[in-house]
């Protein structure tokens, strides 16, 4: 299966990390886009080579990611809106965390599905009447319904196993064992 | 303060994501390195641009990070032992999770020092006669000792907890509320 992230600058790495190497870890493709194909900064200063940029991105991937990060706000996530349209409306899952969540928001894709985001408030103050969703938010790391996934910008783990959940990317007991065996670690450090 | 993070093909994006975004989010410098200043892939399928090759990385960086990976096992890892040895002898931070943490043993710099790995019983073999570090090995997410921190592979928070203390790169209290928010979450997940 393909799966492609997409990464406006500067992304959130973090955000983005335990998703892309569990994918491929469970045998899928991976491919990175961004508004066009040249170099893209992550928060966290790493120089991102993306593989395709919007003119060139694949056509159906299974799932379209959007990783957070300080751009989602901005002029140039307005040119990924009707990419990302296409991807929900033919079924693809489409996945969001922290401001692209907020983002979806924005474009209307919260208003019929259960999800979370960084803050309500926040998100009903960016999104305006264009956010008629409130009665389906829930306060949780991560909230999948369907083929609709979206998170807390805490939540990368979270994030990543109910991403891989709807995308069916391995079974269901090897999906949560790979998340577990990170969440708690190799060696689960004392209690606070 | 400048820290660089050293990446061989391919490296585990995941490992370094926190960190990285950690130590700019409390206002300082990364710098990515590999072998040569050519596109790295890191597990995930993310294509990397490192910002130096061996023979242009900093001169003198506060702290040196070996990324977790594919490769500390293979010929291109001997390249940089140079490096990593002179960091250290000079008490720069030199912190190593997973493989990498192994790969210092294999240079005898666990020896002298309490560490962590990956499984120590993996290590004595790899390593053979040059690791003599056994007594100060802990079975723990991550240990510093000094300017020496090591980690095993799903420790990413633990690993970044403990070297941004080791450079002493914020307040401890702000060090560590950074890591408890992304540890236990912004919306705590139930429990088990």
């Amino acid at each position: 299966m393909l799966v492609c992230f997409l990464l406006l600058q500067p992304y959130a790495e973090w955000e983005a990390a335990y998703l892309a190497s569990a994918l491929t870890g469970f045998g899928h493709q991976v491919r990175t886009a961004s508004l066009r194909r040249a170099p893209v900064r992550s928060m966290g200063g790493f120089t991102l080579l993306p593989d395709c940029g919007l003119e060139d991105i694949p056509d159906r991937p299974e799932g379209l990611i959007l990783v957070g990060g300080q751009s989602w706000r901005s002029g140039g996530a307005k040119l990924v809106e009707p990419l990302v349209r296409r991807a929900f409306d033919r079924g693809a899952v489409v996945a969001a965390i922290c401001d692209a969540a907020g983002f979806l928001g924005t474009i209307g894709l919260l208003n019929q599905r259960r999800h979370t985001c960084n803050d309500l408030a926040d998100l009903k103050r960016w999104a305006g009447e264009r956010y008629m969703g409130e009665t389906l938010f829930l306060p949780r790391q991560a909230v999948r319904d369907g083929t609709l996934v979206t998170a807390n910008g805490t939540a990368a783990l979270e994030f990543a196993l109910e991403t891989l959940l709807a995308l069916d990317a391995a079974p269901e007991g090897d999906i949560r064992a790979w998340y577990q065996f990170h969440k708690l670690g190799a060696v689960p450090p004392p209690g606070p």
